[in-house]
């Protein structure tokens, strides 16, 4: 077993190399990538029945099963990924250039950052979106995935080293931990002046930890405590729609919503439409309200705790806010939000604009569901993931956030 | 006296006020900051004079005790600084649009970083540098400066908050530290959720303190182990030209250089030379050497250890460093730098472009002193440091480096 800082020793060198490689090299490799998760499908599923067999055994919860599960379709568009990101505009060399009164001739250009390494959930297809994100950046990466997705992982991450190999380029430009322990987060932490970035995924707690702990920079991710607020000039039915969209489309996700605001003008005409919206999903939610709010819906909601409005439930469960204005609203949000997707839902021009303004996260939106938070959906292509944090990168990380800038200058003798 | 605490969370307050202002609000400001920068000279000069007599006690260095000493005319060039600033293109609200098929319009625009802690060395005109670059940001700043400044940087500050709150914004957009203690270091290291980056500038131990205790992301400045690259292809008057320069123009700055590294084909001829330039000079040049050199220079020189090539010496001293080739050198230059700035002399293209291309470093030049590594000289307009990290801003920090990005997103009712 290759201890941690070895194999990021090596990764670091393959990276060297593999930052001043041309884009068609890069593109080479992400093409042979693609067809090799193809060729190797069968040894993939393999390795991933491994991986569901033992999540069997430890009872793992359903939605978590279903993101550890491979299927053909799965690896087929895992694939698809990795050729959407060769088809990419390189993101590396491009910049601007300036000549200064000296004859100094000044460029700017993005280069790579160089390691990245990588901590993330049990997804296998994370494997190969991340790797081929940090190869088209010219970035090499060290990853460290689940242990629930052990096998899974390896297995995917070899077809991509061989694939790398045969484009010419060095295959420790993509390094997989194979060991099990938490104590390899740590070592990643002190991997100072190796790894160039660290960018934790998975829960809020795991993310503080590496954040507080970390001597390596972090790109702090995805922890996402989001807010609807229900403006009193709100359109109730559009109100209704984008709240149940943003809270059950998918609550295990960081853009789903953890909170409704709602404005007291309306509170009694949407919340009795939302809890009714709710009674009639295939879902059960749990509505946990303040004392305004509880009176409007008896028995159909619960008394919230303060906790309640900390925290992220990634669950179908949602806290209720009254708030008598706009000014309450933002402020609420403001204070237990995550800074990452907040919306409002209102017909009123003046209310949306200073909410665009002072509502501090990623994203902010109006009349449009949270849910929209995602590198695909804004366009960007693929992402590593979503920054709540306000340096380097905010919301979505597509391939220019693996991305750092050098200056070049072209002198002729000059001094100063 | 006001606890840090306290006092960064009236900054941060005053920040958001600030935030959302035009820049019309905030070049007003600005304005009646120069201006009162120079009605208030004789003030500021009567507190800069009580920390010249302590300096005196404490037997300052002369170095030290001109960075620390204020003037009429210095007080002017400071508020010409200020002005320029005003001069300068609004960082806050430019960006992109985009339009999604399904509708929604996301546009990307600069918003300020927030409340920036700012940690700096005993340089009065730091403080209104730095007051006037957060200023126009749209940022709060929460000043710790050195004891050693300290009357002259609370006159500065009181003048600056006046001129601030004349202009209808809050003076507490710009609040000063005024207790001496270490201690108020670490408590600005752990007021995560307040301050929204702290900018360490000072010695490259304590900026090394600072990255590795803190707890609210660190942008690292400064630190420089640069070095000039003597090619075997180097026209060898230049290199001599450009190797004094960028030692004796300034060495306690961090883009003067540490290091000569030089091509062992054209050691002697350079090294004789240019131990003849520093010995007609007004400054007495030490040169630490390796034993190719040394066995060129003999008494000229002394011996170098292996610790002098990872000083950053700030000083009339210089290590030597022999190589074999151009790859060598970029190793010993990419093992022992800091990734401030390198440069190469030479005359072969070849060499040129893998110089620029290999070395990893915020500014990287071919025939020209590292010395113009600065805001100013690249023609950023002024800087509040110079980053040596990859994320977020890499070499010199003008205005665009004090704000972060906000998605906004404007829908009709979307959901996904």
């Amino acid at each position: 077993m290759t201890d941690v800082k070895t194999l990021a020793l090596r990764a670091k060198a393959a990276g060297r190399v593999l930052a001043v490689s041309g884009v068609r090299q890069r593109n080479d490799a992400l093409s042979n990538i693609a067809d090799a998760l193809i060729a190797s499908c069968g040894d993939i599923l393999a390795a991933n029945a491994v991986d569901m067999a033992r999540a069997a055994v430890n009872n793992m919860r359903d939605s978590l099963r279903d993101r550890l599960l491979l299927t053909e379709a799965r690896i087929c568009s895992i694939a698809e990924g990795v050729a959407q990101i060769e088809a990419a505009d390189d993101p590396l060399g491009a910049g601007t250039v300036t000549t200064r009164p000296n004859g100094l001739q000044i460029s700017k250009v993005a280069v790579p950052l160089g390691l990245v390494g990588f901590i993330y959930e049990a997804r296998p297809n994370v494997t190969a979106d991340a790797a081929a994100l940090c190869v088209k950046s010219g970035n090499a990466v060290l990853l460290r995935g689940s242990r629930d997705a052990l096998n899974s992982n390896i297995a995917i991450a070899n077809v991509i080293r061989g694939a790398i190999a045969k484009a010419g380029l060095p295959e420790d430009c993509v390094c997989l931990l194979e060991v099990e322990g938490r104590e390899t987060v740590t070592e990643m932490m002190n991997l100072t002046g190796i790894l160039d970035v660290l960018i934790p995924r998975g829960g809020a707690g795991f993310i503080q930890t590496v954040v507080t702990n970390s001597r390596v920079p972090v790109i702090e991710t995805g922890a996402g405590i989001c807010h609807v607020y229900a403006d009193c000039a709100a359109d109730i039915d559009m109100a209704v729609e984008i709240i149940y969209n943003a809270k059950c489309s998918r609550p295990s996700v960081c853009n789903a919503i953890e909170q409704l605001v709602v404005n007291e003008a309306i509170a009694e005409a949407l919340l009795l439409k939302i809890a009714e919206k709710f009674n009639a999903s295939p879902y059960t939610v749990e509505i946990r309200a303040d004392a305004a709010a509880l009176k409007i819906l008896g028995d159909r909601a619960v008394q919230a705790s303060d906790e309640d409005y900390h925290t992220e439930f990634g669950d179908y469960i949602i806290a209720v806010k009254t708030v008598p204005d706009l000014q309450a609203a933002i402020e609420h949000i403001n204070a237990t939000g995550t800074g990452h997707s907040e919306a409002i839902v209102t017909a009123d021009y003046g209310a949306a604009q200073t909410f665009l303004r002072e509502v501090d996260a990623a994203a902010v939106y109006v009349n449009a569901s949270t849910r929209f938070t995602d590198g695909g959906e804004f366009g960007l292509g693929a992402e590593i993931g979503i920054s709540t944090q306000k340096l380097h990168a905010r919301g979505p990380m597509g391939l220019s956030a693996l991305t750092s800038s050098k200056f070049t200058i072209y002198g002729n003798g000059q001094i100063r």
